[in-house]
């Protein structure tokens, strides 16, 4: 699709400097566009390799508007987040022709809304809804009385269990699952054995959330496991049974949250990072990768970096890290 | 299925107090519990605010028995590991009605017992032995010559490679791989590449295990990779080539385990651990989350709980972090 | 298939002590040998286990030369990878009997070569490229515009996303997910909300590379994410938008490598690894397990190891922990 600088521009807010019917066809990185390309630059530093590439136009912040630029702009308050709205113009979702695929196995009690599209080999159980346009893809296996809602695209292999409800604009990438057991036993002292706790809950995940491939999220042991509206999880992350995620948390790869914690609104969790049971992470915090929030613990702070194992603030790290070198410099080998 | 509390209390080894034609027909928590749920406390702290709750009836220990209650009791030595009785009991696991699905792939080889439930999409190998009642999920790719025992329940999209056995009441979560090639390589310095070590050996898993989501468990290189009897793995645990582990071990989410390395009977291993290659983690060892065990260690003491990287002896530990957090407060930022 | 010792020390370029007609069938470790099997040790140390085994000949280096041995021995220089070649001959990779089977999906524009076996409930998307001899494994689900070389082995339920290119003779484990999105996002100041960065991206895998069981490898956001020849990769391991990866390097299990990383060939990374993101880790460093490098970070040094979190060498980091453990032992409990 191709649209001009001036479309472009009324779209997301932007003002056009240069010729305003320049048509750009695709987004890419400075490095490797050509003349049908919008590119972004975010600082003033990256002006002028911008300019010396061989895209069409540019995003820029206002730091680009006074020069006389040899390429049309778009200025905007916040250039990667206009590139980002413009690659969505320009480069729109995939639709995927409506209908059940001939070697779909779906039962008859499932409720599919309009112009949904299911793949090859997916199963789909007893009682399931499916909002409008939802895409699944090939290999779905979703249990019985699974809810989910209007355009979600849910990807190749991905397993839902039994009574899990996904919101709207869920996406959920290839591999991962839903709504499995949680991991809880009792040790019967007589016989030494474990003994699962029922895992009878439920998963409930809201409007806009994305699921990276190979993810794992637990249902809840009696009650629910809960992740919010506008919660981005990146791949092989796992959230253990009745985790509560607050909205627009942001979870990177590889972290694991243990049973009953609660995460709140706005937190950022880094990449590798381990929270115990029964833990607190309070409203925007930041967790940086790798580090750990122990059992029972409340970490607490609107902005503030917490690091290590155990998590405290980065600057009470850093000293620790600081004096443990210079001590370490001393030490004979 | 409904169940006064005599017939439960009967079953499950415990005193009714109050009215033992009380019917429940379900377990619930304290805080969702409806008048046909049954509920459970662990201690006296928490009889008020069962009682205040809607349930039907208390699953409580020997602290609540005195107190004049306003619900009917069951009175057990350890209540939470009577309501995990209780939940078997009122919720018991589903059935699948049995027969292969139309659009499972079976070789005619496989030997295949009574009542066993085949999804869709299965494709089970040459040579294939399934014991009674096992259940296998839609999409599960099952090679050649793979053994499984009776009342093993393995969910969806699990793979598992040739010649593995199970044995019974083994449960493995969706996504999960059984017995892929592990990871050993020799570098040839003639042309710097590495060549794969023969990866020819068996994975063989105990009774009773359950495994959960996503998990990767490697075959042997040369002999077997064996989980013993009663161990219990949680979502996306790696367990390397010829990997022994005991009886009644459980290992938290995100843990890996190097090949060879021996973890005995009865050790609990924390969340994101690692252990590195030809350790031995001996009978009884607790090891805190996001411990590590260096290659060739021996880690020793029943009960003892280890922590950090390398993993010490927790008191050991903390004294560490104490001493670091008192010499980084006098550091200057 | 049988083959004597002749034959094999022709092939591998190892020189047979004692009888050269010796038949041998397998390869088999030194406790589970039979007298069909051929063994090896790496150093004098094991040669008395290894001759009172039952195996019928050994591979043994140089020091096992003099002895008059008890068994007809292969004498190479690396036993090690001399038994690596061996394994190949006497358990040659399995070949699959080239086809599409029928209950596969495959649209017709697919262009698939000579020999290629296509497994049960695969999906191959359009205009994909299959290149002669490649075993496609049940359950794969391949999205549109993918190519796949010569001799790649792609196992089950892997799910590859439209535009990734594989090289000839790529293994790929069950589970695995490639090409998936990238974890970039944008937050709106206005709303809060985060928006997806556009990840229109490729993913790139060079020959020769083997890809564990339940890994993530993303696309690029604009531009590519390129794995290079001979890269072995473990099981569980995520690798995200953007990364590039030398020749010839190692990954074990459950690392995680943030976007816009490099590490460049040669590289050996133990487990559960973190890299930032825009890091570099140079030619032939050695990252230990658990270690973590941070974001921008430049690590360097052929052969030089670093370890902890954040990464530091390994010298460096041992002093720390002593300096650490001593005055831990003088703080009160």
């Amino acid at each position: 699709m191709s649209l001009t600088l001036e479309e472009i521009a009324k779209a997301i807010g932007a003002q056009v400097s240069g010729d305003a019917k320049t048509e750009v066809a695709n987004v890419a990185s400075v490095g490797s566009a050509t003349k049908n390309d919008l590119i972004f630059v975010e600082a003033s530093a990256g002006v002028e390799a911008a300019l010396a590439s061989s895209a069409g136009a540019i995003i820029a912040g206002g730091f680009a508007s006074g020069a006389g630029s040899s390429k049309p702009l778009l200025i905007a308050a916040d250039p990667r987040l206009a590139f980002t709205h413009a690659a969505r113009l320009l480069r729109p979702p995939r639709r995927y022709p409506p209908g059940i695929h001939s070697t779909a196995v779906v039962h008859r009690s499932a409720k599919i809304a309009k112009h949904v599209s299911i793949g090859p080999n997916v199963v789909l159980g007893e009682d399931c809804v499916i909002g409008d346009r939802t895409r699944i893809g090939p290999g779905c296996c979703i249990a019985n009385q699974v809810e989910i809602g209007a355009d979600c695209f849910i990807d190749n292999n991905v397993s839902i269990y039994s009574g899990t409800r996904l919101g709207s604009r869920v996406a959920v990438h290839s591999g991962t699952v839903l709504g499995s057991d949680g991991f809880g036993y009792v040790r019967d002292p007589a016989t030494g054995r474990y003994e699962q706790f029922p895992q009878l809950g439920r998963l409930e995940i809201g409007d806009d959330v994305e699921i990276g491939a190979n993810c794992t999220i637990d249902r809840g042991a009696l009650d629910a496991t809960v992740i919010g509206r506008g919660v981005k999880i990146d791949n092989l992350v796992h959230l253990a049974h009745n985790v509560e995620v607050g909205e627009n948390v942001v979870i990177a790869a590889l972290t694991g949250v243990s049973g009953s914690s609660v995460i709140e609104s706005d937190v950022v969790v880094g990449g590798q990072v381990g929270i115990g049971d029964h833990a607190r992470v309070e409203q925007g915090v930041v967790l940086g990768s790798g580090s750990g929030v122990l059992t029972k613990k409340i970490v607490r702070g609107k902005g503030v970096v917490f690091w290590g194992r155990p998590a405290r603030p980065l600057r009470e790290y850093l000293r620790e890290l600081a004096v443990l070198a210079r001590l370490g410099k001393k030490e004979p080998d």
